[in-house]
């Protein structure tokens, strides 16, 4: 039998967290399931997977984020505390800091009743490393907020993504799924379900379905095909006439390391607490991301307006960005930013749903796609992989870790049903 | 004063039947506003309103369609017959054929009770010169449904774009606006409010606007920008990281000719009228739009699966995708294209929102953006025209023709309040 014979089941393009899980939930569902997981990279979990910031919360103004966030993580707790498979997790806590709009608006109200949080003042603020009054002239420069108090999302923190997708890995090897890696599928090979063999098949009368999956010297066949390549998706299902609804947002993350951000980092946000929590600066809304291993913060910002969608062959981060926008925002609020450096830095793709700002998961033919994870895939894998299993299974319903049940077309095109998301990072 | 210096209120890109109704209704409102429409093309209307199926309906299943066709309808009526300005317009009705299963669906009983409309059993449309039952083995091999009835739109028919965009420019002429032809913009010159003259600007912490627009050798300032720019929307706004939230998916037209054909056009479906319904065949959902001058019919389709989203330079139709896909349909269920041939065609495309089918009128900085007519633009445009006025003004609410409100924001991002189109032809 030759390579370009071998037919599955199901076929995942994209060994990343999105299609880890998925494909792992639909095994598990499935034993008997002949599945083929596919990737561009010489293993999985190199993407975007590898370049995020590596953090979760369930800190989400829509109740299907929040639903799907909040299983996720106990789930995520689950393999970490009683299967006892590290995932590098810790419950650091995120801290939105706040100016007094934000401080007083019905969103943090509304928030601090739905999610495990508490509110802390100025002082506790400072305390933590902050100045709160940023030098006047600064200020009015680089329009900074005064901060006037912080939002600490408690079932938050950070994990690494990577093991997350090991676990997923390892038990999707157990039950024998396929994996085939450096293998880059390029094409949907899209074909009439009855062939006639007239030129310019198929026609617009003949009920079509994907035949094949094609890149890579390599030509898969499946009974369904899933999409899980998250900014990618656009080459190959814009060439169908299928819109993947995402634009790619690059994301660049710099490692910057010091003195004091090697103290900072081992402060919790109160005593039960060892390591500093997730930051968000008010405004412009820069991330601190605590790394204890390497005893730095991860700083990164997906930009608002300014910089260019689309995709790069080999995206990487600009040091000359950090130095004229990070920088000097950063040097305000937090000052052991002062005596520090960059000791690293790389750059991801975030998968955008502008319009709602959730993930958007569909069904065309035999083809199921999963894009829009919005900068917050990490933290709700494992429920979209659930819910994706349930679209490639037939299901209606998807039936979260936590007991809670979505509808899967709520997450479609033609019936869908999700508030609009208004805490994009 | 040199032409980069030239300074507007407000700067129109693309002088289509939105950028037209657009600045239009701008101009009526604020009469001492300086306007420039600047276009690439010598003249006005050149784009895809020059492209369209040229044809209306308020047969939409969403509110929000239903009333900004209804309204624009009613405003084109007036100008035509109250203002006697020709338009072209002729209410021969909306054909839509329909299979069994379409035609006792809800979707039908509810626009029954929303829209002036008919329905009409499978004796009329055999009269009208349909084949109700296509061939048995043909309707097997493509999918053809049985024709059991048909629903007529009776506020609905076919009208000339080109005549419209001609009265809003005879309007813009008479009041004042300014018209930049053959000048193709190609960049929106994103600046900080405050220049620094650092190297990098503009810095994320900088409040931004667009200073201007430039292209083909020309730079014009102004307070406000609006892009009427259709499928072209795109290339001008995601290199400042704007998503234009659409796809450009292409349109093939042909102009079709025939002895049969020239009989079947002079036909209305009652007595009071005498051209041919724009018809809408069951599935695939050909469209046949007659055309009284050259007493052919025009034949559109917008594919749903097969052809690529993406914009060409030139974009032609192709006598192939007749032949094998338009021909072999028609053939079977309206005979008098027996003895026809194609002689004319033209391709465009449709600015499709594939998430909700409706418009996205959104703004960021001082530049507003309309987009997403989703392929019913012309019959929308006056009401499109009103509301982004009503956005540009700062306004929250925009007063239709009708005399119907819109909140604006509902057409907007955040704010987002529409329900799914279903009816997409």
């Amino acid at each position: 039998m030759s390579l370009s014979m071998e037919r599955f089941d199901l076929v995942v393009v994209g060994a990343g967290i999105s299609g880890l899980s998925t494909a792992y939930h639909v095994k598990v569902d499935n034993p008997d399931m002949r599945i083929c997981i596919v990737d561009r990279n010489p293993t999985y979990a190199q993407g975007n997977t590898a370049r995020s910031d590596a953090a979760f919360r369930d800190v989400f103004t829509s109740k299907i984020n929040y639903e799907m966030s909040s299983s996720s993580i106990s789930f995520y707790r689950h393999i970490q505390f009683d299967l006892g498979f590290n995932l590098g997790m810790h419950f650091n806590g995120y801290l939105f800091l706040l100016g007094k709009e934000k401080m007083n608006s019905p969103v943090i109200k509304e928030l601090s009743k739905t999610v495990d949080s508490k509110l802390i003042g100025k002082e506790e603020i400072k305390e933590l490393g902050f100045i709160t009054e940023p030098d006047r002239e600064a200020a009015r420069m680089m329009n900074l907020d005064e901060i006037e108090g912080g939002f600490i999302g408690k079932n938050c923190g950070i994990m690494e993504p990577d093991l997350l997708a090991a676990y997923y890995y390892s038990e999707l090897e157990k039950m024998g799924a396929e994996f085939r890696f450096n293998t880059n599928i390029t094409r949907l090979n899209l074909q009439p379900k009855e062939k006639l063999d007239y030129p310019g098949e198929p026609f617009i009368w003949q009920d079509k379905y994907i035949e094949s999956v094609i890149g890579g010297g390599t030509e898969l066949k499946a009974e369904q095909f899933f999409l899980a390549t998250d900014v990618w998706t656009g080459p190959l299902v814009e060439p169908l006439g299928i819109d993947p609804l995402i634009q790619p947002k690059k994301v660049q993350v710099f490692q910057v390391s010091g003195p004091g951000i090697e103290m900072m980092i081992g402060k919790g946000y109160d005593s039960d607490h060892s390591i500093f929590p997730f930051t968000i600066l008010p405004s412009p809304s820069i991330d601190l991301r605590p790394d204890p291993k390497s005893k730095s913060f991860w700083v990164s910002y997906s930009e608002k307006i300014g910089r260019s969608y689309g995709l790069e062959e080999n995206p990487v981060a600009d040091n000359d960005f950090y130095s004229g926008n990070l920088y000097p925002v950063l040097r305000e609020y937090v000052p052991v930013f002062i005596e520090s450096k960059v000791s690293s830095s790389w750059a991801g793709y975030y998968s955008m749903n502008n319009l709602d700002g959730s993930y958007v998961l569909f069904r065309e033919m035999n083809l199921s796609i999963l894009t829009g994870s919005s900068g917050s895939g990490i933290m709700k894998a494992d429920s979209a992989g659930r819910l994706a299993s349930a679209l490639i299974s037939g299901k209606e319903y998807a039936q979260l870790y936590s007991g809670h049940k979505i509808t899967v077309s709520d997450l479609g095109i033609k019936n869908r049903n999700v508030d609009r998301e208004t805490l994009i990072i």
